[in-house]
């Protein structure tokens, strides 16, 4: 229902005027033309998009209060911004995977397109409100990709965000990135999901470990997107395509060596002292190259001394991990649910340029992630979907009579509930059988009814029945309310 | 950041290599190609949105809760659907504001458009899901129109619509109906907006009393956009304009009799008993269109005996309620602020033949309204404005040492509250001054502070300080989280 029509009436007017003459037409005796048969409509959903129904919902609804609230807990503030942005805002911050963005029609104004992420507009949020110097926000949202649908496995071209992101400069190198990781393991710890990992790496430190591994500086991207491969493919594949690519055999092997030695390590720490002496003793490398390493690696270090504070023990160090490397500038990570093959659950790192990409003279450095909410939510629909259908409504009272005069009584009363802040439903029939309604309460789950016939009518008393065990009270009618709170009071317990 | 750039790496891979190497390029000797300047983005929002930061983030956040409480007080339950629908689906329902529906741009697939509201896609819904016979949903979402913005009276192209809706044929007529009615009395109330009256009519009812004072049915649609204006015009304009549109001057003034004798009388009972008898009284009108008005009339007379029952008293009978005619079937209704200019904030009314439209062997009866939040926020953010900025993290305690090297101090600390459900913050400045902390604490409204510095550590205790009264009280360590929970329960009595 909309609340504008009658702003937009009258340009409806002339439309409807004339499907009201079509409508009048068998009226008239002669000439009448008839109204053209209206076409069918075709029944579907956009590709790539679905409905979320209440069962659905309800489980978004469990979802979203849980990540908000651990947001929240450490201290964070949401903000919101529209479906659609300038589309020259967004070309250019996904490299190719532009194409994947949805383009609004040219009407006649500003040429638009969906956002592809929440990243980027919040880089533009910033970029113009420039007396934010730093903040901790979240914004839960839908995006929209072009990409190729695959609804059973939880890629739809319309998808949920949930974003987490510190923005500013504290002059504290890890202190924010270890935060927010430390709020990535909170949240996926709350939801319940299973055990897992959150894989770490530092985007200069892939970079100087490929550099010192003996792979062309402008070949680093193309074989960080074949590296990435790995978790899914064997070496010998990954090699292939790297060789493919124009990666020598020797740099190939040489790099597989560094992330063998720190993959066999659970502990961060000792990865990270191994991986320092494989780079300090590659030969032929100069004092330039070297000290590329040292900071990120000095970084990581300092990093996992942090997450010991905050007692994280979920992540591991993956020189292997890649993530697409456009706006990324330290610090990258991704969680993953231990054998699971939903692929990853959560992600993002350090992008410090972005802002200032859009506000060169006001740049502000910046650490999120993303919870990849709709693989959660796939997860968690499976494991609830048989016993949850029941408690849908969250309707704690039925208001129950049988004579079809006693419509107004039921009314009463269940204005009386709701103004006590009780759930209430009555049924809407013109004249329900008992049976029925009882049923409808066992079907639904709904706890309690409350029965008012002929004869509580006569005795000024009413009825409290508990569903489940069918046990009836009895209660002065002007009890009612108190008596059914401590009726509701103890199904809690 | 988003959770699936490892998709996407490899497409992206061939611009960023290019990207790559142009910033490479400067360390080559001769004949390098510099890298195009990028060009200035524009940084603004799309015309007739905005984004919404902390503080009306904090606003829609408690609006949204209060109507999402109330809608579930009366059972219902939650269903979402995609932002954009199949174009051929939307037009056609909106009659000549079909204009007003943004078209995604035909990017080789399926011709898509953002939805204009939420009731079209519902009705859509109903038919896809025929094992559905009756519900009660709400849908909570944004929806669009390529209106003309007026963004300070909080007309936007982007805004949110809370809707509420039964659908099913329960046999009783008017008993959804009044419902529906007192939930949107309900929800106005909890907003706290102020005196509000919810003024409603009936479709059948209007465009009877149309015939019944002359006016011929081929203008009842022109004639009803035109008399819709009776709140923000005089009589006299509004008959000028009928007059042009071909309505005669004696019909107007016939019909704006009926208007006046049941304006003036706050009892809707009165009114339509008055109605009943100028419409009984009218001469020269056969026993058909004598009938047309019985049953309508009846309705609403029915609808007032449960209003009473279910306690409801802000609803008024207005003749001159006409809204946007094309899906409405019986009820309508729209709320309006005692002495605001903000128009109508909430509107609804019953659309029996939606449904059957896309579905036409599966008609499902409906009757909803929507809540015009957008006016709602605007309202209660100029009510609040003033002094609900200091508690927008809603944090709870901030751990405060002075030293760089208590960094991990104070992150292990903040861990072990996290875990105790304390909602905590620490600096994340490398060496931040014990005086700034306070000041931000003051400045944000923060409640407690945990003070871990030298001389605490060496005693192995804590001192917790009230902000305001600046009152510390020193604890032992391992007594902190049961000793700050006490101090947050105290603060919240």
């Amino acid at each position: 229902m909309s609340t504008d029509e009658n702003v937009c009436a009258e340009a409806v007017a002339p439309a409807v005027a004339v499907e009201a003459a079509a409508a009048a037409a068998p009226q008239k005796p002669t000439g009448a033309k008839k109204a053209p048969k209206p076409k069918a409509v075709e029944l579907k959903n956009a590709k790539g998009t679905r409905d979320f129904g209440p069962f659905e919902m309800r489980i978004r609804e469990k979802v979203f209060q849980i990540i908000t609230d651990t947001y929240k807990r450490h201290g964070a503030v949401q903000i919101d911004t529209p479906v659609f942005e300038l589309k020259s805002l967004l070309l250019g911050q996904y490299g190719e995977d532009s194409k994947l963005i949805y383009d609004l029609a040219d009407q006649g104004g500003e040429i638009l397109a969906l956002r592809y992420d929440l990243t980027v507009p919040f880089a533009r949020y910033l970029a113009m409100n420039r007396n934010i110097k730093n903040i901790k926000r979240f914004q839960i949202a839908k995006v929209y990709r072009r990409d190729n649908p695959q609804i059973q496995r939880g890629r739809l071209r319309e998808f949920y965000q949930c974003d987490f992101d510190i923005a500013g400069d504290f002059n504290a190198p890890m202190v924010p990135d270890a935060e927010v990781l430390s709020i990535a393991d909170e949240a996926l710890r709350k939801l319940e999901l299973g055990p897992f990992t959150i894989k770490v790496n530092h985007r200069k430190l892939l970079t100087a470990a490929l550099g010192m591994a003996g792979v062309p500086e402008d070949l680093h991207h193309t074989a960080c997107s074949s590296i990435d491969k790995l978790d899914k493919q064997s070496k010998a594949e990954v090699q292939k395509e790297l060789e493919q690519k124009g990666v020598t055999a020797e740099a190939v092997q040489k790099f597989y060596l560094m992330v063998d030695t720190v993959t066999q390590e659970s502990s961060m720490q000792v990865a990270l002292d191994k991986l320092r002496d494989i780079l300090a003793s590659t030969t032929g490398v100069d004092a330039e190259a070297a000290a590329a390493w040292t900071a990120p690696l000095e970084e990581l270090v300092l990093l996992e001394k942090y997450l010991q504070a905050l007692g994280v023990t979920s992540v591991k160090f993956e020189l292997s991990l890649a993530r697409g490397l456009d706006y990324y500038t330290g610090l990258i990570f991704e969680a993953v649910l231990e054998g699971a093959l939903v692929g990853s659950i959560a992600g993002g790192g350090r992008y410090d340029n972005l802002v200032g990409k859009f506000s060169p003279r006001n740049n502000i450095p910046c650490v999120g992630f993303s919870l990849g909410v709709e693989r959660i939510f796939s997860i968690l629909e499976a494991k609830v979907k048989k016993n949850a259908e029941a408690e849908l409504a969250a309707t704690q009272v039925y208001v129950i009579s049988n004579s079809k005069e006693s419509i107004t009584d039921r009314m009463a009363i269940s204005s009386k509930l709701w103004a006590a802040g009780i759930n209430t439903e009555f049924s809407h029939r013109a004249n329900p059988k008992l049976l029925d309604q009882f049923g409808h309460c066992e079907k639904n789950g709904i706890p309690l009814a409350v029965i008012y016939g002929d004869a509580e009518k006569e005795n000024k008393v009413i009825k409290i029945r508990n569903v489940s065990t069918r046990v009836e009270t009895t209660v002065p009618f002007e009890d009612l309310v108190s008596e059914l709170t401590k009726a509701i009071q103890s199904l809690e317990l």
